[in-house]
């Protein structure tokens, strides 16, 4: 129990417990959400009808849901498919309708990068690009683009020196890249053409704003300038005498800037963490005013260390009252349509969940359990069908479901709630909701 | 497949089978949405407390929730009892509450009239007035308003001669009026009192604009003109001369305009096809951009031929993705309070049912099948109490409802919807609605 809770004591909503006849302490009830991106389906052909969900062995997500309570979601609304950063917002309970600003700010703060309120960022890739500016690889063959330290330092342009610029590269082939100014905007496109053997796009502003065309400038102006950095340095001459792919240009999409949110904090009064590998979501995370947490053995994808996460959980549960634990495993085997590695990244998730259940104090522990999105394994893409929700703890009014899946969920006693309503729903389990009205 | 998906293969997110080595084809998903106009009913005394859904013979139905996934809707929101053109609109996924300009310019598309932008339309009926100008009959004995040709052509008005007016009768002592011309408004009343017995009343002005002021004085002239024909017709002299009642002033009502709307094709990429035989509901769907399809021995009442509809889904599948399918007769029984004529036309619509499941490839059509409102037979008026939905079809999360009604879907997985999340689920299920984020 941390000091400041116990001046909170006759106007804080938690639970009391007498002990003795002279001493008490107050018990500050916690929250895990686990969010496995992309867990739920559709009814597959090739598992008779059931969904990767249904045919995979989750006996701890089935404790979950037989002790809880259990609803499907529309995370953003029925027949909606969000995208990874919408999806992410909404259930952290911010309305994406009024605070989404586009994805690059996000991916920027997810590596590391500062980003301050007015500078646009973008995500991009290393990729390989011919003479005549076609694309030969979007990829560079999936380069560290660690290596090019050098050749992103310093960027200043000649045009606009006013500007500062920052680069950074991320896992594998992928960039992070903020401008820094006055006048900036994030109402321009991308210059990925999203296809091998099409040209690299200019960069074009989508309104009619000055800042808009100025920005889009900038950006054409800075490609350029590292396009031929890139072609003139040595790491990528070496590769093309070794006949490997020089990652001889950046292509970039998404630009974005900073959500308009309150921090979660100041929102709900609750210290949150967050508990992810994927660069997006600890972005998301970070956005909000969530504290973010390595995992040692954490990659973000179907090898990914599920009980390191777990472990990291546990460690820091006491200074944190909420915790948002993303496992990303799920979404990459569905993006690579492999279904024997959805079944095994379930199961691996279903472990986490066990060693979560054996190891946390479940008087004192909220567990929810959900998906971002359905991402179908037939197409490799999300959908707009709702996800499984449980939720364990203490006070919860435990319904009639006992297995955890799309299906077994809908009959639950939460019934159909949106993404936007998860938070209040928890924070209200944690007693930290403010009353409306009086 | 249809030449033009060809060219979406590679981004276009439908199902792509390989045949053999060398051809491949898309399936494109189908959906039929069968709205059963008023089907839905409260529990009936005369029934031992089942609704005439409850008691009616519905293998086909019941087929369709077994094979489905159930739920109940809100078709605006929970306890609001619809109209039908808001109804409609809602369950074609257009937000009444946005779109909404009255019914007068559904009707009179409905009935084949054009309206464009700024046109003000009625509806109106036929009617037997007495000198000093109170209603005899609201229908003219329900006298078949074709026959007065003559009358309604070439209509100038003397004091407003540049309004261009159109009057086409519909069915029986139905029509429809369109004004065109600068500054109208379809803030305006009606003339029709809603009972016999009461005096024919002026069109006023509903708000303080000129518009609407210019407006009803358009249309009391116009009033009284089409009075002045239908007075001095030979036709209603004939009438009189044989005992009938004569059809001798037009009453209007449900002054409207063109709703803002998005033309259905450019939401979802899909080309949607409206079979039904109702003018308003086919109003409804021309102002959204679905092709209107007749049905050989559609009535719109309950002597309609319910499997010549089903043909016509059939028959035009081929070419369109989306069908709006509507049979009125349900609610013209519950109108009318004749409760047999209800349960057999529920029959007649599960028949029409079962063609579609016997006759279409349910390995690529999905079926959704609901009302657009309840109607009570009690009361013979629209109840705000939700509708039974089921929808079938290959990707459907499959519950354990087993029957068909008010109560049994009520229990599905779908759990409560509104009438507004019916379009992006079913869009959803066609893998055709847009991703939301990034």
């Amino acid at each position: 129990m941390r000091t400041q809770d116990l001046n909170q004591l006759f106007w804080f909503p938690g639970l009391i417990n007498f002990n003795s006849s002279e001493c008490y302490y107050l018990v500050v009830m916690k929250a895990i959400l686990v969010v496995a991106d992309g867990m739920a389906d559709r009814p597959l052909k090739e598992l008779g009808g059931r969904t990767p969900l249904e045919a995979a062995e989750t006996p701890a997500l089935d404790e979950v849901a037989r002790l809880g309570v259990c609803g499907i979601m529309d995370v953003v609304s029925p027949g909606r498919p969000p995208g990874s950063d919408v999806a992410n917002l909404a259930l952290l309970g911010y309305d994406p309708h009024d605070c989404y600003r586009g994805r690059g700010a996000l991916e920027a703060l997810g590596v590391g990068l500062e980003v301050r309120e007015g500078d646009v960022a973008f995500r991009g890739n290393f990729a390989t690009v011919d003479e005549s500016g076609i694309v030969l690889d979007r990829r560079a063959g999936r380069i560290d683009g660690r290596i090019f330290e050098e050749e992103l330092a310093d960027l200043v342009l000649s045009s606009h020196p006013e500007v500062e610029v920052e680069v950074r590269p991320a896992i594998e082939h992928r960039v992070a890249i903020v401008l820094r100014g006055e006048g900036l905007s994030w109402k321009v496109g991308g210059s990925d053409p999203h296809e091998e053997g099409a040209p690299v796009r200019r960069v074009e502003p989508l309104d009619g704003s000055p800042e808009a065309r100025r920005t889009a400038e900038i950006m054409n102006e800075l490609l350029k300038v590292l396009r031929d950095r890139l072609r003139a340095s040595p790491i990528n001459k070496r590769r093309v005498e070794k006949g490997l792919k020089p990652a001889n240009a950046i292509i970039v999409r998404g630009a974005g800037t900073l959500p308009k949110v309150t921090p979660f904090e100041s929102l709900y009064g609750v210290r949150g963490a967050c508990v992810a590998v994927n660069a997006l979501v600890r972005g998301v995370c970070r956005s909000v005013g969530l504290k973010l947490f390595n995992v040692p053995g954490g990659t973000g994808g179907v090898d990914t260390d599920t009980i390191a996460k777990a472990q990291v959980v546990e460690g820091i549960l006491q200074e944190y009252d909420f915790i948002y634990l993303h496992v990303k495993g799920t979404d990459s085997a569905s993006h690579d349509r492999d279904l024997e590695a959805k079944i095994r990244m379930i199961e691996k998730i279903d472990a986490m969940i066990r060693h979560l259940l054996d190891h946390l104090n479940m008087e004192e522990t909220y567990i929810a359990v959900t998906a971002d999105h359905t991402t179908s394994l037939r197409e490799g893409e999300h959908k707009g069908d709702p996800v499984p929700l449980a939720i364990t703890g203490p006070e919860v009014r435990r319904d009639q479901v006992d297995a955890y899946s799309e299906r077994a969920c809908a009959l639950g006693g939460l019934n159909r709630i949106r993404g936007l309503d998860l938070m209040p729903i928890l924070m209200n389990l944690l007693d930290k909701m403010p009353i409306y009205g009086s």
